[in-house]
């Protein structure tokens, strides 16, 4: 197995994306923003934010798993933009009126037999 | 409070962002894909299934909350294109050594700081 | 044929392709620059301006041509931001040796022959 | 001087914007599809394509200036997908009403006022 020396801390709070869905949703309600959270409007704002991640790679060259040798300080702003993509992702999709949970687990179980492991594990070590 | 009749079901199965995680990482373990899966590679298939996602929107004009009149096969569509770009989003996060949930919850945070609800909820009837 | 109160000023000096190919590639030589102008690097570089120019559209709903009501100072972000996105994708054609505007060219005439007049003419008034 | 062996051949015809803009406008015109113009449609459409770009780049690691070892199919996928956004980003800035050449060139020398050449010319050889 793969060494992962950069692991999150174990036990840290799970995070489900239900919750994120409705706390998103309780967020735009009491803030009045609900009128502007349109699929389309809330698709562009999630490809500008795309564009803020991309931003953070732009300059560096293939860039190593686990980020050696970044900073604190850019570590923090690649989960700040990671982040902003979750979030109106989650939002986009409850808009939507998909449950994007299970939307991904369907995906998933596509993607499994569209790759199956047969194919590709023969040539693993 | 907003009247959702395309909400999902309820009951559905919650799903959390370690669970993804951690079938992401096996399903790229067990078909010896781990050598792709570097954050700039897993950064630009995002942003490919994040235009995929713009194409089935990209002719529609405005499009209601809810998707009335969208066909059944729009919806899976949809349901499979924003379903690729979570799960790039996650395996982007777990290879950079992030934990995408935390992180979310803290940009949460930081955003309810930022945009204080007594500043917008004034002009709320 | 439409209206288009909006229309550039006429007789504005035209720019051509190869000029700001090659203005570019002497702005990064200058300045010591081609160290960083990978093709991924552009590339990420370009999403990162797509994601400008989006975030000028997020919130507005939708917006109608020629962008009545818009400030001055408005269209003068649109401009810089639609800009950025030219400036890099003409630098990424040129470090990855393709004439851009041969292949847009080329492009034009293969989309010609996939959407023939005939076939959609006949509905015009 | 960087060695361009990848340089496209000399003598090629030049292309302008304006001579593409007013072909995309006639493209549109005959075929019946202004009324599908719009800016936010044209704009998601630019990111679709900026997708399918990135498709192209999103295994490959580090890819070399000049795309040594491409193969001709391949390159000339490349060409196409360049061409899609070039040509959604002359479209929109048209349907804004924006002149796009004097734009990228008005921005050419916003950037060259930010980034003088004195203040990076030291390090060159």
């Amino acid at each position: 197995m793969e060494n992962r020396s950069y692991e999150p801390e174990k036990n840290a709070k799970d995070v489900s994306l239900q919750e994120l869905r409705d706390m998103l949703a309780e967020f735009a309600r009491v803030r009045g923003w609900e009128q502007y959270h349109s699929p389309r409007n809330l698709l562009l704002a999630l490809v500008g934010e795309v564009g803020e991640l991309s931003e953070i790679f732009q300059w560096k060259g293939e860039v190593e798993r686990g980020l050696p040798n970044w900073s604190a300080a850019e570590r923090e702003h690649l989960e700040e933009e990671v982040s902003d993509v979750l979030l109106y992702l989650v939002r986009l999709a409850d808009v939507c009126g998909l449950d994007l949970g299970h939307a991904a687990l369907s995906k998933l179980v596509k993607n499994a037999n569209k790759y199956p492991v047969a194919a590709f594990a023969r040539a693993l070590p």
